[in-house]
């Protein structure tokens, strides 16, 4: 990472030693380790943001950072829908630290995707051997770096935004313009010219440590340009973003579940009734149990779009070079479907949970509001109604969504 | 059936012999045929409401009358899963001739699930054989019916209503009361002192035949009663309610995708964009894409819960006596929400799909008022309100629902 | 009418004559006695369809075709915001009739708006006299009929869609195409070469006659077009267009009102509560209280936006030829207001009802079907979606909406 | 008010003179100065939360707390719909600071409404001449402080929580249980025995100083009690929770078009269209416009409803001790709609606005999430389940809500 910045872990009298996955049996343990370490200060990180150094040393510490890296490569060999589980299970108490945790598995796949066997397995090898954390400084939106070729190499100049996971990473994925088209390379954090800024302050995801990084002429060597066959290229190559829009489901599903089981829980042990309308107990309120199984309802139907989803992604990387066009349109809308089920049930889930908790459930301490945040920032990546519109036109005129970073 | 009932079949030139199916592998070919049938006059018989007697003798032609009977007793040994899978596809083009469809086999495995192997083996052989087609004189809420004890028999005097498929069929599951407990028989529709009347006139789903049957001194023998276990009494007896709920969610999601299949298609073929919406094709228009893509959202969600349930209700029946409660009641909460999201993602659709398709689909004879007055009839079945509300209480207090004809 | 048509009055023993509101303080007792008729056979009537030619007499017998029409004329010297009400409480019981009512006093504010005194003075007059009801055969998207000059007139030829009320009219407001504009013309409806004809066949609105027209060389003077100012010209020309949407704004809400005492009275006399939800008596049923609750809020916010730009209407209109644009644009985003308003809310109970009335409130002699669809059928005449984004587009842009004859 | 607390004004160079309102006229040009300063730091101070007191300082500089006392005793003479209307806008800006000044005139209400004029016209003096501000102390569901009789007098012991402004006042309005009845009673906040905690820490209205006093042997006078005729007496005393709930409304809408001015102001001057949704400008985007379009419709009914309540009310208290039951329960019903009504209009737009502005509109710095915050914590006040219900009721059995604190 950048050298001019100073993470201030959390003074942690608390950090247990986290038990390292070893295997892939072992993962489900580690994750309820996990969880319930970010859950226990999930409201003051939340209040403070910031980068969650303890948090991240954790997940280091926990051996998931190699959950989805082969076994061969020194890996967990966890499918993606394992890891799609994990980070769902992350979210549900920490949307912040399960985002960090998505992304850096995207990275991953991004370079598995993007580059040739020959190049990304000693990046898999190195991070599973020394728990490399990866950030994101990708952003095809913020078109401001610029490559230029230098003797055997390049150089990249500019800032880039939205940069998830940069701040105390050990890898970046960070891409550039070059005669209009975009390249993406995988480089150390620590570079030379690369200044990774602690600027986020969000109104949610705020431990995303999704700032900017600044790049001042840093060489970059041909070999670590991610071009065979790069981005957007082949159906296979296609399923990078595919993977990215997968991510946001789990999260979402992980908020919505969360905030449910916030919710449930403060009213099992907190609320009371309201007098006039007649009911003895809370447990009998028809409103409060009307709010409930709405909510269950549409949580569940989402899960299950989102499992089938990962299913048929692990199912098309199986595939391999041999998916066709037709294949990854048809995961494209199923994962779009996911989505827009997620966002909506997460979305009415995080919305509407005080109509069960209550006036004195707007207490700060309890922080129930932070998974509204997190969640309706989360949702903002890019447009619902966009992704609604493409499914649409599918429906109407049989034909896929076209290809791109958010499709 | 009763004799003073004359059933005219539809003078249909059209009723081409249908492929029977001999095993489970001819089912889809027949029930692609079944469909082409149905829809032909969907219209036309929705307006004229009554008997669909020509459909019902095409289902009998069809071999599909035995699709849930054990290949052992000369059915096609279809899983329940298959069973609903036709009642939704069928439910795609006419809802009413699905109802009738399916509470054949609800009758079926009613009398499996209440009564004996002894008992039930020559009734489904029966079926088989001949493609009897069972109607339900079963309605619990209506407490009118009752029996006396008569020798070695019983007497049935009463009415019942709500009474679906009884008129034109061939046995009978009803009911009465008997020392405030109700005793369910199955017997042949043909016996004396049944007389089943054609009176069902409603807004939707018109050809049920959900209409009364009256009940005049009908001798019934002990073997002919479902009281080993009889309703209510075991676990897996009292799967039976659950099955014809989740008989009704195939119902509302075929219903859902004809209406949105109808409204596709006239889109595709008919309708033009609104001049001022500065699009030059119906298929830009960017509302008509996001009430589209609503709509597959909704649906896709609740097809994904209702083919889990139909697995989960296969695993819970081979299960047999060895069910347990808590099994049957976690089933009772996946198929209560199937149902809510496929009532609710239908009527959606139903609703909403005139302002995809515009002004000039109003005119009567494309009929696409069907598909909401068939689905906001059929969602009537029991309250939704309430279902949600169990699903609620399951949410906050882990008690599964009381089991009962509903739940 | 054209010579060629046969309509059948309804045989009605029950036709006692109607006292006829001699001015305006008679209006409320005769709508009151209107409302009575209407609801007589409105169930059977919307089942039939067909031209409703008892009740059109009825509106003639009344009195209120002259609401409208100033006292000089011979008129009652009603408001816009008087003649709305009337149209909406005529909507509560006969949508349909409400529609003909309503769509004749537009004619007559057309022939005011776009024409001179000296022209619309003795059809009012001649109005008020013999009880004319005029039609409407002016859609403007149908571009089939066409002008040609003759001598001191012209001669319309071709057909004309959508034109309610056309049928047993005297009058008719027509419009063609010339030279790439739209001509409109005011002429009896008995003159030589016009055929109206009765088809219309819709799944709602079934007696509005809204079929086809179809002109033969019809001539028409030059006295008879309307063109000093015509249509879409002046600000206050504009007006009529937003007279049409408000008459549909009154519709809405009295079908929504309509709609809503109809399921409370069912619910008052016939429901019974469900029996798992532990009430007594269905007015304690808290899933019943909150849908009548959404209804009433819903629909007596549309009320009041209505009434309001009834209010606003009048006052432009008073304003005669000083009407400024600005005036009639922030009009129009009020009565745009109103119509989505009123059609969302009208829309809500018409379709949520039946889960306040339960499953036998399907019965098709009740006929609560029709008001679900008589509004969605009604809702399509030009597209919600396009009305949301006409005042989206005020609120970003302060740009009032484009003058048409659908705005 | 009490002596150890120390509240600190924010440190501001830019506290200009307010001119001071000094008849009703002056109050538009004085709310609008008033609009500007509580816009310059409402995020910062949403941040922060505590005691607003150089708002307050401000609010009494600006004459308004005068605004409902009438003019016979220095006031400014306004109406309860002027009151209300500067609640609206000011909330716009800062709700908290708007809460504060609305149940400030809200405990001016309550004397004049549970008191003879000989009690209150000495407060009411008083407060227009010194500009004293009231606070709250009168929760009625928090029990647990007690009166004992003393001599001639009264001594108030026990805590009170929820109470909105008792920081930084002159006067409170304190409640206590006696032998079963609550008894209110206004007293000077700086008697001895009263301390007022800053105790307040929520989600949201940070800066309500919703927090806790502590009442130890407080001395009141039997001529402080409010008790002729007291609490929940006749159908005039009545009013006064009719009164809170417009207060309620009053906020609800004026956040709801504070937060649709933010999102339009931030998408005219910020926001990029999504470059695949082919509009070259935000403007034309479809979805933002039909998301604005929809907010501005619920809004503006919403502004009805309460505009007809506030007159109203008005009207009601104009009746005096003659107001029936019957008037004092049809107000009730106007107000409980348009409270439902303003609720979710007001929720609609605060959750869904970040739809329009894209995702970096999460940017701490703007704070667009506290109009959520604020909305959703105050929304909470007393159940809007259960106020649907009563509506509901209504609407079915035509009783009148039953009078309480709440309704």
């Amino acid at each position: 990472m950048s050298p001019q910045l100073t993470i201030q872990p959390f003074p942690s009298a608390d950090n247990e030693p986290i038990a390292r996955a070893l295997e892939l049996a072992d993962v489900p343990a580690t994750v309820e380790v996990l969880q319930a370490l970010l859950a226990r200060h999930a409201t003051r990180r939340d209040a403070e943001g910031g980068c969650p150094k303890a948090e991240r040393d954790a997940l280091r510490a926990s051996g998931l950072l190699a959950l989805s890296i082969p076994v061969e490569l020194g890996g967990l060999g966890g499918s993606w829908a394992d890891t799609l589980d994990v980070v769902r299970r992350l979210a549900q108490v920490d949307s912040s630290v399960a985002h960090l945790f998505a992304f850096h598995h995207l990275m991953l796949i991004t370079v598995v995707l993007y580059a040739q066997p020959a190049q990304w397995r000693p990046w898999l090898l190195g991070t599973a051997r020394h728990d490399w954390f990866w950030g994101n400084a990708l952003n095809p939106r913020d078109r401001r770096a610029r490559w230029t070729a230098s003797g055997m190499g390049w150089l990249l100049s500019g800032p880039k935004s939205f940069c998830s996971g940069a701040l105390d990473s050990e890898m970046l994925v960070a891409s550039g313009e070059h005669e209009g088209r975009l390249l993406v390379a995988a480089i150390p954090t620590d570079r030379s010219g690369i200044a990774v800024h602690q600027d986020w302050d969000n109104m949610g995801q705020r431990q995303t440590d999704s700032g900017s990084v600044q790049f001042d002429r840093v060489w970059v060597d041909e070999a670590e340009l991610l071009r065979d066959p790069g981005p957007l290229s082949t159906p296979r190559s296609c399923l990078r973003s595919l993977v990215s829009q997968l991510i946001l489901v789990a999260i979402y599903i992980g908020l919505g579940e969360g905030a449910l089981s916030a919710a449930r829980d403060y009213v099992r042990h907190e609320a009371r009734p309201w007098p006039l309308d007649g009911v003895a107990r809370v447990e009998q309120d028809p409103y409060v149990l009307a709010h409930l199984g709405d909510f269950h309802v549409a949580l569940e139907g989402a899960r299950l779009l989102a499992e089938r989803a990962g299913r048929q992604l692990d199912a098309a990387l199986e595939r391999g070079d041999a998916l066709r066009a037709e294949e990854r349109g048809e995961l494209a809308i199923q994962i779009a479907t996911a989505k827009v089920a997620a966002a909506r049930a997460g979305l009415d889930v995080c919305h509407r949970l005080f109509e069960v908790t209550g006036a004195r459930s707007t207490h700060a301490a309890l922080g129930l509001d932070r998974y509204w945040r997190n969640l309706r920032t989360h949702t903002l990546h890019d447009p619902l109604d966009h992704k609604v519109r493409e499914i649409g036109e599918w429906v109407l005129t049989e034909r896929w969504p076209q290809p791109g970073f958010y499709a």
